[in-house]
């Protein structure tokens, strides 16, 4: 299992890298809200492979289809199913993928699990390809919030060894200039320095990864739930539902086990009469509710397991040892095209938490 | 909400910390089963407060009554209900809260939530002391997990600037060293190390959190679900409800990020007829499924947030900044006592995973 | 498994007829609700054994006691947990049932569900004594719909062959004298009937059951769920929980299909400028979701299989037949107590949809 | 909400009467079996509108796209979604449903929920249509539970007034029997009588509906949960989500409460050293689990609430009062294509109970 996701928001996901479709079913969204198409696609393009240098030469224009929910260019209240058929396969590329298990996918776990009828083409279920409806689910969110002030942006934290500084100022304009840029640093010569990077490690049939920090502002304080439902279950939750995520860390992180209480402790102060932090250490989420800060974490994304040098590795039908360099196409680095995928989490997880009864407390 | 978790080992826990009782009612456990309540006891004694310097001085003996569930001393297939009564509670400690929010705590969060009517005395239900039957749980699946080959061991891997070496051996009898150290560290120079650090940051009247490192041996590769529902989601969603905890990282973790992917892969190979590893960057799972090697992560718990050193903060009714020095009984490291709620939600996690539809595949 | 039910508001439910406790753990329930106790044991008693001669002789007090969620006498919004303890046990009755199953009881079923392990003592968690905390839950229930104007009644529709009216008018009024009736029958003729109808079959050793007509007043229409989670789903799913309940129908139910849709269908007007139904046929409900009109449903409760006549049955440790005559302590009918237990589900059920993100809609 | 369900086979539901497509997306299917798409499609046929005189006339092949989860002929282990595209579409039809409320249809409810966002093309998302992915998620489930020699059937118990006899004799050739007829009905004879009332009822512009008797057989004893999981919970749950259905009962059903519990009770013996009862008035199920007797119910439903004789209602826009002749295509009675809908719900109910935990008791 695991294609279900939420209590207030239920996702329900599907599709394989070289089957018909990849699609979700989402049901929860309320009647009535206008999808901004227009500001969606910009969101799957970002995701989309094909595009440049840096991603895989797989071409999908990523198109969404639009099953149900929406009537009249608003959504209806009903379960809102959107598909995306998959156009450039290329099966022919994984026919060994039933014998040899590539390492560091979940080919020989799924291999196990499902006694081998698993679909194997392109890592079959298992593919990144399937975060592209959570991008489509997560533009929906990201609507949703925005009507109500919150707003989501995402940065490249760390690609390999390259660190990138955080955003000095969380604000909507920052965040919008990083979904527009190439890839998500504000800053132009530290995007040429990844890209050389990268370049050097896809000539060197290589990969890499690195650091994903996601932010959403203007979430008020008093969202998220005590013990198994607090925001950074929630949030963790979805993260690691993403392929090729292997680690998270709210506001300081692990860093703040370096610290003192008394240095990693958020004083509270008055600001203009409202109740605001000093630091925000813990990220905007205390007792896994939201503070009213700005919540703030990061994943670490694993080099992408397909490399095209040679590898040791295993043959499963005859039980014997063997070499395999993957040919085909695959992303020396993913984690340009990750960023609008944690997008896409934390939207949904702050969604998910916004909705849960809010109406209770009259 | 928020005191409900799993699919297949449903949990649903109560209580504050200084209410009558504190308690879970566990559905889902098998008939049949023999409970050693001495196990168990032991890994309730890990977490119990008293026992030591390094530990808040409030004394509870911590003692489980099952209320339901088992009869003749063995489990009934029916809900398992335990509770445990708070005995040494000193509320006049805790009367300012209601006003006076603590930093970093879940005080002023709750308050939004909650409207004031949630109890402050102590943290109430986001009290610490609400793991003590998550521990209890644990055992129990420790137990089941135990029959199957499955053990679960966990050690401090950092405590303030003190590193400490990750177990060179992962074996059961490791894992049961470091249950019987006072502290979970193999090394008893180390250990000298963290209480001197953690006896002079108590009389600083400050604090200092920590990394706890935890493993599972023997469970086999298939277990755990795609998406979703993947292993490292279930283990980090329950991770994330315990306080204090600011980040999870699997295998190598947020470090995998410095590594090219030719490093990073676990190349396969046989070893005495069976698959394994050369390395276990991934901490034993792929596409959310168990690999058969060891499960590791690592989770920051942060200092603990009440300290007697003046902070400065605010009253909610007066609107005011104000100052406060938190009086009472507090851990000055919580780490160590949490080392053994680690290896409950690992146990937990495990078994809701192996639970999940094992039947199937005929 | 069975414990748990809803997503809004959640309950957990543990214990066994002759355990130590019975009790329920309730997330969802918000912060700052007074509970009227004094409301709520009334609730407790109606269901109570042992009160007069038309019910079981065994005496229980069914005193709540509770654990957790309530401070100051309000809903703190954390998980309210409360156990009921068993004290007039007589477990000695039951140690012939391992072996010598009870025809109509659970016991054959559980004991190849729970390979001989389940607690047999009063049909351990199968016992209609579980559903206690279902009305101290429904209780509260009643006590939050009651501040939104909605209230719940229920009464006797038949016992054995002996039909009773209907109310004729649906009104809070009404539905208090219901309640404190001796039992759920307005006229007090057919309450001597039925008196010395159960009087008899109680000299005879042996049982009746009857229906019962449950009520919802004041739920306002747009309550409900499409499809899957539709307001009669909700509602049945509870009552079959209850032991002993054979069906469920709302509105004219059953005799439905005996008009013609011109006369089934309930037609529209208005009433002082609001919506209102000529009839009422389909009790409230359509498409799962509330009209506005009254919701009605009734629930089949069978005799209790109880009996002190010889049975045949079988032994499943022999494996040889034989027979039986069930000792102990035994409800005659045990339809006047149930009429509690089914308002009380009416009110969870509504509770849980009226929690259904009724936020969204903004 | 309500597009989800289901803990251990978990469906979400889509789509809309005049929407681009209906589907459904099944997670929880182990891989390797292989779909009898001819059994499954024959299934699809006997729901499917338009291929007679007792049904609507529009057209509709409801041809099954499977998007995913299949793979070389055999299920994956990977969620399962399927489509079928709307084809017969005529939404000029549906202009006034905006406005003007049907009487009996969901369409009221609906407009005070959705805030008149929701379809109202043929009742949108609260369509009979929209349980035809339902028919082939249950196609499904018999396919698996066929293997394990448990076979469902179903038949007409009564149209209108015409009461039909039950199966004398619950065997896999019965059913096959049944589900090969014009109409279920053994007896040819009662399916001209049958078919003439409801030719009669067409002509007069009005509408009958009936009673359905749904049973399993195979079921082996064990299967099914106490309290809030029982069978019947799942099955009325599920039962109760087909639009019209307006009462269920089990076994002897409302009936049962006319009996002795002398006579009611279901007496055990041994026949050829398997455990049987000698009747089965509880419907195969005791206490929540299965007896391995027959799993047998019954569901009311209402005649079709679309008529095209003149009703009274309302217009919501204007607030008056009005007429209504719904013009259009409907079902006289829906009873004849809502058969195999009753036997998918037994199935998947089933299949969701068997695969509860199986593996647990070891």
């Amino acid at each position: 299992m695991g294609a279900n996701w939420g209590h207030n928001l239920r996702l329900s996901i599907f599709g394989e890298s070289h089957g018909k479709a990849i699609g979700i079913n989402i049901d929860g969204i309320p009647g009535g809200i206008e999808l901004n198409m227009e500001r969606i696609e910009k969101d799957m393009k970002r995701r989309a492979p094909g595009r440049n240098n840096f991603s895989t030469q797989r071409k999908e224009k990523d198109e969404i289809e639009i099953l149900s929910g929406v009537y009249e260019g608003k959504t209806t209240g009903a379960p809102l199913c959107a598909i995306i058929r998959n156009e450039d396969k290329r099966s022919k590329d994984y026919s060994l993928l039933k014998e040899v298990m590539r390492p560091s996918h979940s080919d020989y776990p799924a291999y196990v699990k499902y006694h081998g009828y698993n679909d194997v083409r392109g890592g079959g279920h298992f593919s990144g390809r399937i975060t592209a409806p959570l991008v489509f689910a997560g533009g929906i969110a990201k609507e949703i919030l925005s009507k109500k002030g919150i707003y989501i942006g995402a940065q490249i934290k760390k690609i390999k060894n390259i660190e990138i500084e955080s955003l000095n100022s969380l604000t909507l304009e920052n965040f919008q200039k990083l979904a527009e840029k190439e890839m998500a640093i504000l800053d132009d010569e530290k995007i040429l320095e990844v890209k050389e990077e990268i370049e050097k490690v896809r000539k060197d049939q290589d990969s890499i990864g690195g650091i994903i920090e996601c932010y959403a502002i203007g979430l008020p304080s008093g969202i998220g739930e005590p013990f198994f439902d607090s925001l950074e279950s929630t949030i963790a939750h979805l993260a690691f539902s993403i392929p090729a995520v292997k680690g998270i860390e709210f506001g300081k992180g692990f860093d703040i086990t370096s610290l003192y209480g008394s240095e990693a402790n958020d004083e509270y102060c008055y600001q203009n009469g409202r109740v605001t932090c000093k630091s925000n250490n813990n990220g905007g989420i205390l007792g896994g509710i939201s503070t009213g800060m700005p919540v703030i974490f990061r994943v670490a994304i694993k080099p992408t397991p397909s490399i095209s040098k040679i590898q040791k590795t295993i043959n499963v039908k005859t039980k014997e040892e063997c070499e395999l360099a993957i040919e085909g196409r695959h992303d020396p680095c993913i984690v340009p095209r990750a960023v609008v995928v944690i997008e896409a989490i934390m939207a949904l997880a702050l969604l998910e938490n916004l909705y849960e009864g809010r109406d209770k407390y009259e």
